[in-house]
């Protein structure tokens, strides 16, 4: 028999009910809180009281970062060329790629699979994080989750770490991630900090997350944000941003003149 | 002197340090949720507690409607492509169009400007319902926020409604509204339901946000729910979702044989 | 009976077999170009050949316009985001808005509703031109085709006309918008000259197109441009493109503590 | 001296004036057509004359496949639900990933590679071929470039190759990619054919293009349609397309009760 074309496992509709993940969305609605509910759409399951808490802080953290994120700029890019608001914040989250926001999903990965291996490899949480180091320097490659362009002590980090103490959620992937971060000294020469993107890998990690749904939460992070962007460009800036043409630099050939149509290629 | 290229009253990021409306933003996470720093980054100030509890009502109440909902089934079609998490949720986002959440603004803005035109000239709710309603009769329009293709008694209208009353959130607009509901049927033939667009579109009134940002709610709303169907496409579900074309009815032209290159058009 | 969900006027796939607007595909590729082809999934014929070399002109007069145009910039921030090619030229795509390229949609209409009217009033098209001007400024409005912030001479729109007059494309709706740039100084006090958008809706307008397909010359004209810029900022340029933090004017509140959660809103 | 932050090689404007890769546009259009003209921004120099009819070939061939495309099906659910034009196109250029013309940069790798590899190696094409696919089957993986859900011999790969000999654009590419064709059957115990995908790989190889800019190949023959089917969805079709509720199969947990807030998570 062949699979149905529409089908979903999240939610079901039907006249005057809307059942997510089996619960009556209006049972829950007002009792708990969009966190709670993200949750609750992403795992299958709400959230115990701890989890409810870290999950809030790690929605909220990367609320806003101004306009030094290629998100929020292209938002207003967009914004500024006379479309609906939808249109902008669209845009805005087709930037978070792997260079923002998508460490999350990679440096998950990296703690997930760090700590299964020193398990199986019956190795501490300190010697794999050595023995990793060691790969991605002879890779020549970053490690994701550490260092910042602007930070050098990550404030959400720090905002994280302590919530996270207080809602007790603490493990191997924390660990690891701390250990790591200790030794980037040693390997890179220079201190990395465990970052933002960072730190979220390593909680979310703690809390059972697949390190696939990472950008998630970077996304609804964001979103409220890039509202904020788009609105504030539409009614508060002008239209057409763009440089002025004497600001852009042209590196291109310089000016010649239309050929005529060349001949086949060999 | 002209306008700097980047400026932006949102937030300021500097090394270790994020203010979001004048506010540390560390200083926030973890005391105040998604829904208050949303209102946050939308109004410039924190909640008064019953705003505070009515913005995680209307952020939550429409977090998910399966797949008969246009969003959902393009963010699906293109997760199905092979493309990152994002991707898909940013196709979804642009689905938040007129006919799909954007009645929330047009509906935002008719109570807006009900309720001053009302006061304006000291006219009823009542009457001026009667009046607007004339209006749409005569121009052959619809009502924005009125009528569902599913619902015959939208639950998260009632469900707002509810939480609204128990928040102390109530006045000309809701009444406005109301009234409108109440005399769909008489300028119908039918009765229409204030739908859930519309009741956002009377709170968000009464809680005075501006009408422009109407679909900012139903956008934050429904990101955590395309992140869950983003990643039940990629991840649970086949690869290249599409019709099988025996079940794409062709309605153009029967077969033809290319011809030769036309003359030139009179 | 009721309508098959999945239907469409445009193709027909069957296994080996691609039919578009009642043609076997692949007996036009080769012997039809990519304009042409645009011109038959448009309109459902192939062109003449004067519209067929039109046609060409329209889609490449508007290929690249470097980095002043929002859809360049929004497609180059998302392209330093670590994310795949298409999803930098959607972004690029999404802002093709009202101010950028949309003008040709309104021209369009302009136009051919201007040329409607002078028909059918009996008025000369200079006596229309000037009664419509007329109504742009009375309502303090732009009139949308004309005027360009950096050319005074809009170099596209001259060899768009030269172009139209060897092909012999010209009547009413050229007419129309040469009557109009024409007077534009004596209603505005400075001379706007027609833009490439007014030219172009001007041509499709004697060319037969309905206004409303106007944004879709400017969309496949800049697409390969957009592609051009997404392939050079991802291999050719640094990642994550944002202005440095001391760059961005913060013009919001001032720094202040967080306060306790307030009472209840009046 | 640090960088310019805006700066490209593509184009330069300045009043009056647009120079791509050196030339004026103007002294371009009407001369070059847009697939000559895509050829010179993507590769700096305008084609030879056998490059310029193969190139608008590889725009054309595949202009469109109907509703059994992912991009076509995103793009018609957005235009459904009361957007512009471009939001529409831009979600369907989205949605061209990795399964859905992402296969050209594979497979355009896969052959380029090949090749290297079979001059570096003195190998045969034959032999490189038997061992790439070795490969392929040792790691349980497809070869990019063959097969297809619908055609059982793409009559696009037929066309292609066809003009490619008309235009004497051959060589160890086109030879590679046909020798992979020839021995599926035996790896992989049934006929994989080489899709449109793979031939346009594997000419856009032998014409000397970047494998990366692949995916703009498809990027560009695909919008026209997708202008199209968003304008065939906006105005000869329903707004707000999406399946019956009774249409969509539920999956999840059956419904239950909300319970109360849970304890810490261990």
């Amino acid at each position: 028999m062949s699979e149905p074309f529409w089908k979903t496992a999240i939610s079901r509709v039907e006249p005057n009910k809307i059942i997510v993940r089996g619960y009556n969305l209006m049972d829950l609605v007002g009792k708990y809180n969009y966190a709670d509910l993200t949750y609750l759409l992403w795992r299958g399951e709400l959230p115990p009281a701890n989890h409810s808490r870290m999950m809030d802080a790690l929605l909220t953290v990367c609320l806003e970062h101004s306009l030094n994120a290629p998100s929020v700029d292209a938002t207003r890019f967009v914004a500024s060329s006379g479309v609906p608001l939808q249109s902008a914040v669209s845009a805005g989250i087709a930037a978070i790629g792997e260079w923002h926001g998508g460490a999350i999903e990679q440096a998950a990965k990296l703690f997930q699979d760090g700590v299964s291996s020193a398990t199986q490899n019956k190795l501490s949480l300190k010697d794999t994080a050595a023995q990793l180091l060691q790969e991605y320097t002879d890779r020549h490659d970053k490690v994701p989750g550490y260092g910042h362009p602007t930070h050098t002590r990550d404030p959400r980090t720090q905002k994280l770490l302590e919530i996270a103490e207080q809602s007790k959620i603490s493990g191997k992937h924390v660990e690891l991630a701390l250990a790591l971060e200790a030794m980037t000294e040693k390997f890179f020469h220079r201190h990395l900090i465990l970052n933002v993107d960072g730190c979220i890998a390593a909680l979310i990690s703690e809390m059972g997350f697949d390190w696939r749904i990472g950008k998630g939460f970077f996304i609804v992070s964001r979103t409220p944000g890039l509202v904020a962007h788009a609105f504030e460009q539409m009614y508060y800036d002008k239209p057409y941003k763009a440089p002025h043409w004497k600001e852009i630099v042209y590196t291109g050939v310089a000016e010649r003149n239309a050929p005529e149509r060349k001949e086949n290629a060999a």
